[in-house]
C-alpha cells in the first residue's frame, strides 16, 4: 500500500479530502449552517442573530521569523488576522481564544510583549481576550487564534453568493505585505551577513527603512478592515459574496468563483498597487501585479456587488472596482494593460504544503 | 537586563502574568462574564442562555507519542478533552474548530485517519466540526481544537464557587490514565529493544494487553463525561463549582480552592482506584494514590455539592463523595489510611513547563 504525501495534493486539495470526513457531525447541529469551505463557520444564535468564528495556527520559521518580527506586531497580526476572516463575513469580532507554545527557555518577557501587542489590536477592535491554553513547544513558537463574531443574519455575506453581472471590488492597495517582505528579507539578509563578519548591526535600522515603511507595515502589522465593514452597515450595503485576501488576489477570487458557480473578467489597469510596490517590484526585477495577484497577506476585502449599488460605493477613497463577475463557463480572466487575457487559474498562490 | 525562563514559573505562575495583560479587553464586551481562570470562557447570548468556549494544543512528542497512540485514538481524544471542558462548565458542546499542522511528508491517509477518529467522536457528542486550519508543521504533528457549547444561564458550573461544608465528590476512577502511560511507555521500550535487535514485533499487541485493557484505554480513549451533565440536568443538580481532571485530583482541587477561597479536607480510603490501577502500581513499586493525586489526564469531573443535595448523588454508581470543604485557613488536607494529614498542596501535577 502507497501513501500519498500532502505536498501532492496541496492545501486546498486536503481540506477537500477532511471535509466529508466532518459532514456528518453537522447533522446533529442544526444552527451550523455553514461548516468547512469559507472564512468562518456560522452558527445560528437566534432567528435574527448569527455567530461566526474562525481559528489560525501561525508557527515561527513558517509564518513569521523573529529576526525580522517585533514581538509586539507578532500579537498583533495574530489578532489582526484572525478579526479579517470575521470582517469577510461582514460581522463584527466579539471575543478570542488564544493558544500559544514555547520553549521552555523562553523569557517570561517574550510572551508578555506577544500579550501586549495581541492586547492593544484587539482593545482596537473591541474584542475580548477570553482565554486558551499554554504549551511547551518543542521547536519554536507557535499562536493558536480563535475568534468569533456577531453580525443580523441578512447580512452575513458568504463566498458562494456573487452572481454574473456584479461587480468585482476590492479594498486598499494590493501587493503591499509582499513587497514588504521582499525588503525585510533582504535586511535580513544585510543583518546575517554583518554578524557572520562580526560586525556590529543596529536592529533599530529595520523597523526604520523609511521609504519603505508602508509595505513593511502592511507585512508586520497589517490591519483588519473593520472600517469597511462599519461603513457597508452604515449605508446598508451587503455585498453578494466577501473574502479577506490572504492566499492573494487571483487565488482568493478563485474560491470566490468556485463557491458562487461564476467566472470573473478582472481588468489590470484597474488594479489598485500603490507607487511604493511599484518601485520595490523594480527594484527586484520584478513585477508589481505579480505580487498584487498572488503575493497574498494583504488582509484587503474583495467582495461582490449588485450593479445598482455601485453609486453606494463609488465615493468611497479606498475602494476600488477592479472588474466583474461573469458567466461560470467564461472563465476567471485578467485582460493586461495591452489588451490580452490571461487565465488567473494559472496563477497560484501561497500553498503550506507545497501544492499545485 | 536579565530575562526570567518561563520554566521558573511554569505554566500557572505564566497564566497569572498573562491575565492582567488580557483583562483591559474585556471592558468593551459586557457579554463576556468569565475570562482566563476556569476550564472555559462564558460569553452571554441572552438574557437565559450562556456560550461556552475552551482550546487545546496539543504537540507530538509533548502531548502525545506516535508510537504508542493509533492515529483514529488521537483524533478522538483531541475532540474528548475539549468537550470535557465544556462538560466541565456544567454545559454541553455545540460545535468545535480544529486546526492540525503536519510535515509536507506526512501522508494525506494519515490526516483522514486523524480526522475519522475526530468525526466518529465528535457525532457521539453531537458536536459539529465546523472548520479549522491546516498548516504545514516544522517538526511533529500539532493539533489545535477549540470547542464551544452551551448551557441555561442559572446552570452554568465555575470554578469559583464551592463553600465551606459542601461535598467534595468525583466520577468514575481516578489514576487510570496515569497507570495506562505506564504500561504502554514500558510496552514501547520492550518495541524499541525489539527493533535495535532486528527482531519482530507485532504492534497488534500494544492495542491489546488484555490485562491492562482500561487502564490504558482511559490513557488512549478517554471519554468527556457527558453523561454525568445529562445526569444532573435530569436530577436538576446544580454543582456548587467544579473542575474537570487534566492535571490530577490535587492541582485541580487546588484550582476549585484557590479560585473559591476555601480549604478542603480529602479521605484517602475514600478515593475511588480500581484494583487494575492498584495492579499496576504495584507492578512498578509505585503508590497508586500518587497516580490518583496527581497522575493527570484522567477527564472525570470533580465538583462541590451542598450537603442537602447529597441524596440526589446518593444511588448514582459512579459518584464518590470523597471528603468536603473547609474553610480557606484549614488549608488543603489529605488524612491517609493511618489516620495522618497530608497538606495536598506540597503533590504537583504534570507542568509542560517543568515550572513548581
Amino acid at each position: 500500500m502507497s501513501f500519498k504525501p500532502i505536498s501532492d495534493i496541496g492545501e486546498f486539495g486536503l481540506i477537500e479530502r477532511i471535509a466529508p470526513i466532518a459532514a456528518p457531525t453537522l447533522e446533529a447541529v442544526p444552527g451550523l449552517t455553514e461548516g468547512i469551505g469559507d472564512d468562518c463557520a456560522v452558527y445560528e444564535l437566534s432567528p435574527s442573530t448569527v455567530q461566526v468564528a474562525t481559528t489560525d495556527l501561525l508557527f515561527e520559521h513558517i509564518h513569521f521569523d523573529l529576526l525580522t518580527t517585533p514581538l509586539q506586531h507578532l500579537g498583533s497580526k495574530a489578532i489582526s488576522v484572525n478579526v479579517s476572516d470575521i470582517c469577510a463575513m461582514n460581522a463584527r469580532p466579539r471575543y478570542a481564544l488564544v493558544s500559544i507554545a514555547l520553549p521552555p527557555k523562553a523569557s517570561v518577557e517574550l510572551v508578555e510583549t506577544v500579550y501586549r501587542g495581541m492586547s492593544e489590536t484587539a482593545q482596537r477592535y473591541r474584542t475580548a481576550l477570553a482565554g486558551g491554553d499554554t504549551s511547551a513547544s518543542p521547536g519554536g513558537i507557535v499562536i493558536s487564534v480563535t475568534a468569533t463574531g456577531e453580525a443580523e443574519k441578512e447580512k452575513i455575506t458568504l463566498r458562494k453568493g456573487a452572481r454574473s453581472g456584479d461587480l468585482v471590488c476590492v479594498t486598499g492597495s494590493l501587493g503591499e505585505a509582499a513587497a514588504g517582505l521582499r525588503v525585510l528579507m533582504r535586511e535580513k539578509d544585510i543583518m546575517l551577513e554583518h554578524i557572520r563578519h562580526g560586525e556590529t548591526y543596529d536592529r533599530d535600522i529595520m523597523s526604520n527603512l523609511g521609504e519603505y515603511n508602508e509595505a513593511i507595515r502592511q507585512q508586520l502589522l497589517p490591519s483588519a478592515r473593520m472600517d469597511i465593514i462599519d461603513f457597508f452597515h452604515k449605508h446598508s450595503i451587503v455585498p453578494t459574496s466577501m473574502i479577506d485576501i490572504s492566499d492573494g488576489l487571483a487565488p482568493d477570487l478563485g474560491h470566490i468563483c468556485k463557491r458562487s458557480g461564476v467566472g470573473a473578467y478582472i481588468e489590470e489597469s484597474r488594479l489598485p498597487i500603490s507607487s511604493q510596490v511599484r518601485h520595490v517590484a523594480d527594484e527586484f526585477q520584478e513585477d508589481a501585479v505579480n505580487y498584487a495577484l498572488s503575493g497574498g497577506e494583504d488582509y484587503q476585502l474583495l467582495f461582490t456587488l449588485k450593479k445598482e449599488q455601485f453609486s453606494a460605493i463609488a465615493s468611497h477613497p479606498d475602494i476600488t472596482v477592479i472588474g466583474k463577475i461573469t458567466p461560470e463557463d467564461e472563465g476567471m480572466l485578467l485582460c493586461d494593460i495591452y489588451g490580452m487575457t490571461v487565465d488567473l487559474n494559472t496563477i497560484g498562490g501561497f500553498d503550506h504544503f507545497g501544492g499545485k
